[in-house]
């Protein structure tokens, strides 16, 4: 069953009449045509027992087509009221859609307005952002085989990283040369801002890739992933440059320890929580709790940030193709900071992951 | 006054209790402090006469603060009510709101019954997006400043885009390129994807850099900016390499003539429509019409789609402070495309680029 019959089915058991798709990720995700359309009005229209429609920009609808949408795609100019031409084309498929679906966690305030006063006695109080989180989560044999690519190439990127690592240069430049080698490849896009982080800066895990110098004897952080195929890849790795001190090296040795246990621990049956918990008692136990300060792991697919979480309190089971990160973090203000980082998917009786750069402790001796 | 106190009185005038601020880019213009939280809550709660507060994921307090904030700020952790928090905070400045402002643009059916949840009897029927918009349209002189800078810089990233012109090379090369000698410079971010077009593929105006080659006898097409500051520039050239056919040169000349005209039109009192006419007239004029196929311009500030729109049907009058694009473009399918930009700032009396690499066509003659 195609992913618009699964959610055409869902339709029919939720009793609703039609589904207004407009969070541009779960277009690209049920029809195959990516594009953000920034302020324009783009929306997937599904019914029950009638063919879908695709609604665009009029400098989309080529586009759409090309990517192997077979179903109508309808475009509007940029003059034109899109409301009024969706409900036109609506009423062709289906004359009086009385019980909606919508996204909520996309649908803006504004744009239900617009798509209310073209219906103005339908109900639009079903959401299906859960029904849509809950496809997405699992991941097909395809969608797996497109997160082994990027993957591959984020561990090209690191790869390149470690190349161009010098004294004195900054951590903006280290990172605008992998980037620079990856885009000579025809990959245009990261998954989110290459980080960088040298020595103390590192222990901010929010600060961003600054003009800080690659200095002696200290840790050097890369989080860092591109977009291959619409799908992201996300990694991180530590290594030290020169001699590290005893501290250095025992939150290194700790933070490894943690993320190997929780990846040999992530398998179907266990539960994001629990899985989280493996790493972090680890942590806690070594004395360093308090500076583990986020979740071991965010989802990961065709975006950087999506279910599920691997966090304290949810309690879902993980099951066969779920994909997500298992990044523990130890980060000591003022001292050093160390993220160690692969994306896996759950398999039969285990994980694999989507990046294979060694996470044994890297020592760079630079001149 | 400032931006805050402008919208204290717009509240008072408006006899509003709260104004609930969701949008990253109203938050960063009216604050200071700009961040994208993804897919986490924040907010900034603004009210006619008491202090107002923001709302931010915990990670991102300390930066709030930093940015140079100095009413209070609000933290919450991941497990935590983000809506019972900010109704905790609400009610300490102001008991009992029943009429809040949103911004009904920015703000999702999700996260308004979130806050509806915490304020059931409340009202939140006035929609703040064209107010904000309204104060977003005319740029203060420090803005101007800023957005002066990131043209430089635009400026910067043509000029490396020429250099880095080689027969054979790829549209995608070339563009990584410039943008790698960008990023030396520590400026790590694009307005947008770069766009570098040759020959007949400039005739996509929505296509992307590609793996086609630079060849002889064509034009090249390239649309950049960079964020500086915060601030988008966004500037477009074409440029020859080689020989050009007398087809080629026409459409370079007519675009460059109308993108002068109305350039050389916009100044205080013309209407957006008008000035879109003044560049429309003289391509139409010349037979390429049915080949101008979008609006002659979109504003520039913080974002690179802003308002205001320059394009038949708004009768907005033009005014000192206004910033926006002049992009008159020609695609022939098959044959070639030609755009020719500046962002402008209107004066007193005209107006000003922020962008000043020559208009003039540049032939290469490549080996």
């Amino acid at each position: 069953m195609s992913k618009i019959e699964q959610l055409q089915t869902t339709l029919a058991e939720k009793n609703l009449d039609a589904a207004y798709i407009s969070d541009p990720m779960t277009i690209g995700y049920l029809t195959g045509f990516y594009e953000d359309p920034i302020e324009r009005v783009m929306a997937l229209l599904i019914f029950p027992d009638a063919e879908p429609f695709l609604f665009t920009p009029a400098l989309e609808v080529e586009a759409a087509k090309g990517a192997g949408w077979t179903h109508p795609v309808y475009g509007y100019l940029d003059h034109e009221d899109p409301y009024a031409l969706i409900a036109k084309h609506v009423r062709e498929q289906s004359p009086d859609p009385i019980h909606w679906g919508i996204e909520q966690s996309h649908l803006t305030v504004q744009r239900l307005r617009g798509l209310k006063g073209q219906f103005p006695t339908a109900k639009f109080d079903t959401d299906l952002t859960p029904t849509i989180e809950h496809m997405r989560l699992i991941k097909s044999a395809d969608e797996i085989a497109k997160l082994d690519e990027a993957g591959k190439w984020a561990d090209f990127m690191l790869e390149e990283g470690f190349k161009n690592l010098k004294l004195g240069r900054s951590e903006q430049e280290v990172a605008a040369n992998l980037e620079f080698a990856l885009k000579k490849h025809g990959i245009m896009h990261t998954s989110f801002d290459t980080l960088v982080q040298a020595g103390a800066h590192a222990a901010e895990p929010h600060g961003a890739t600054s003009q800080n110098p690659i200095e002696n004897n200290e840790l050097v952080l890369f989080d860092l992933g591109c977009i291959v195929d619409g799908y992201c890849s996300d990694v991180s790795r530590t290594v030290a440059i020169g001699t590290l001190n005893e501290k250095q090296q025992d939150i290194y040795n700790v933070c490894l320890e943690a993320q190997l246990a929780a990846q040999e621990a992530a398998k179907p049956g266990i539960t994001a929580e629990e899985l989280d918990r493996v790493a972090r008692d680890i942590i806690t136990k070594a004395g360093y709790g308090k500076y583990f300060i986020h979740r071991l792991g965010h989802g990961l697919g065709m975006s950087d940030h999506e279910f599920p979480s691997i966090m304290a309190g949810n309690q879902l089971v993980l099951e066969p193709g779920m994909c997500f990160s298992i990044e523990p973090g130890i980060y000591i203000p003022g001292v050093a900071g160390v993220r160690i980082e692969d994306c896996v998917h759950i398999t039969e009786d285990g994980c694999e992951p989507f990046t294979h750069t060694s996470k044994e402790l890297k020592t760079f001796k630079l001149a």
